[in-house]
């Protein structure tokens, strides 16, 4: 693996930009992927991250039962298996196999990390007070890593029914934000 | 206002990619706006959107008192006003004058919308569950309103320390996915 360890105080600084990720779970017969964009930073450091993930997925009943997860941030290289991953069940397909994207075991969660996506976030379960209700998990991100070797990551972002803005310029203006 | 009316069921398409938005909300003394980027759609219809707001910023207490607000969409054409917002407070400033920025009322929240905003989200506050322990409101957005005027409108999404990431480009994939 080409990853990194990454410093979880910079970790909103992937995520806040609202990037499509895609989440890994351990399930008992094999490790699942699901694609996701309903996510939002909740606090800095440690990093806490909130997240939709349907009942009807296989992944929500994995992340209930096994409390790991992990946070893949693929680019735009990665985008017709987005798609792909978002497209199929976990239930009848090894998307692992199916989509031509290779598993990484680490050592904080059993589920593992996604080799060609540019950054990746070990992540625990901390609260569950919303999941009957909304279907919306916490989680703590216990341990960042990323690709170093590259350096304009272009991420990809949502806009509905098979629709993505793709990272454009970055501009900087003086700021006092984090 | 040159907005017209927006379908709720599309609305998770705008908060999807994750763009900064600026809330506002009515103040006792004059209304208060806020930068921010920790928000996540929760449902598709009615939408509902989770946020984490400081509970450092006077928007909190207003938010958390009245249970409205209205979620703005700047564009890069804001982008200095949206960090101006966000590195200025409501306890001491008039943001709506300090900026130049418009306030139009509206009829199902007390808060105003922004005029100069691309589109507009009338909410109003459905659950407080997390407030305490994570300053996460949960949000039913009422009414949308969209400026069909801006055919390409580019938000910025926030990578930290004032920097910004523009939309680039939009691809399109088959999809099964809404």
């Amino acid at each position: 693996m080409a990853k990194k360890s990454f410093p979880l105080s910079k970790v909103y600084g992937l995520l806040e930009p609202g990037p499509v990720v895609l989440m890994t779970t351990a399930g008992k017969e094999r490790a699942n992927i699901m694609t996701l964009s309903w996510h939002t930073m909740m606090e800095f450091e440690p990093p806490l991250v909130g997240c939709v993930i349907s009942n009807r997925n296989p992944s929500f009943d994995i992340l209930k039962a096994t409390r790991e997860c992990v946070i893949n941030i693929p680019t735009l290289e990665l985008a017709e298996k987005v798609v792909g991953c978002g497209n199929t069940s976990g239930r009848n397909v090894d998307k692992f196999k199916e989509f031509c994207l290779t598993p990484v075991a680490t050592s904080r969660v059993k589920a593992p990390i996604i080799d060609e996506c540019h950054a990746s976030l070990e992540c625990k379960v901390v609260d569950t007070k919303l999941v009957t209700q909304y279907n919306f998990f916490i989680l703590e991100v216990l341990k960042a890593w990323i690709d170093p070797s590259m350096k304009h990551p272009r991420t990809i972002h949502h806009l509905g029914k098979g629709a993505f803005m793709v990272d454009g310029e970055t501009i900087k203006l003086p700021s006092k934000m984090k």
